[in-house]
């Protein structure tokens, strides 16, 4: 999985149909540290994630193993918010 | 997803059988911000979208999952037309 | 899909005994005008493409829905032969 | 495969209940040398891995082919500790 | 499939079971000039190929397409050894 953060949502009216429903949320990479790697994906939200939240994000196929994703076109979802990061002696990241 | 635009279409007269009657757009990989990455993909359209729509590409096995491309050889699919980007209190890209 | 031009071939007597037969085509990957990305990868052709010629290339389970190269241990298929690719008003390659 | 060291742990209570008891190990990939190259990854850990070990990770479809993981929403796993890692006369990394 | 250099041997004994036996190869990608990428990936061996032969790697599902890697939790597989790697009239690559 990937670490990221929600940036913003994207709206779609004119979509494939099997996607109706599905909440579709900008994350941008970062690395444990928080610095922002520059790049982005769109994932589907499985967990109710919301913009600012740090999050795990997993690709292709395994991204349609949730109950919301099952057998739909999408290959990301966030599939975990983030509590903490943390090394030996060391927290990258908190969320508490 | 990775956000695209659509910047033109490839046109084959020699190719799987599978592929015949899809609609090969040419997308240039974006940024939130509208940015170009550099990157480009052909994805096949199952939405209807056209030269300078910004769109999302589901890519991988993903790509198979809707009518349109289902057990066909093609990596990349167009599944959604972007009518909105948007962050708390930012628009990054709007389409109406 | 990527776009590639084949640049050659690649030769091998010591493989898996499902690709007994396949041709193994090096593909260079290009931008939409042409410009080499200085990547590589070598596909397998499903459809009598030669040295020279622009393609387009899947990849990932996708390279193995073709008759040529199912169930077979290939992650790259050369599908297409490309004729054009054109936007609104330019044409970034022709083949005719 | 990919090389990595393990840098840390990420903590969720948000999320997909696949998930449940997983342990997500954050993965700085690294070259045969020991130098990082920059990238990471969250990974199943299905091997008992901990900080500080060297470790190789599966990534794709192919994660979800242990126990640990089958069948959840998983795109990477840790499947070995490596215990050596060597050329023709020359050992790049060794953990004994 | 990429091109790759076997540079040594990732040795490994606490590992997923489904691993036991199997032979975990390092390799550099190389472009087809012979020139190194800078990127590497440990692949499972299935040609019976080592240290310093240019091999042809697949990645992903299609990793565990050989009768050897069946299954198992593996994302690269050393699938033919390369002999040749010519153009037109050009040379990239021989061993023989």
């Amino acid at each position: 999985m990937q670490i990221g953060k929600i940036i913003g949502t994207a709206v779609s009216t004119k979509k494939d149909e099997k996607l109706e429903g599905l909440r579709l949320q900008i994350v941008e990479y970062i690395e444990p540290s928080g610095k922002s790697t520059g790049s982005h994906v769109v994932a589907v939200d499985s967990v109710g994630a919301g913009v600012g939240e740090v999050v795990l994000v997993a690709c292709g196929s395994s991204a349609r193993l949730t109950e919301t994703s099952k057998e739909k076109p999408v290959d990301a979802i966030i599939m975990a918010i983030v509590d903490e990061l943390a090394g030996e002696g060391s927290v990258y990241y908190k969320n508490y």
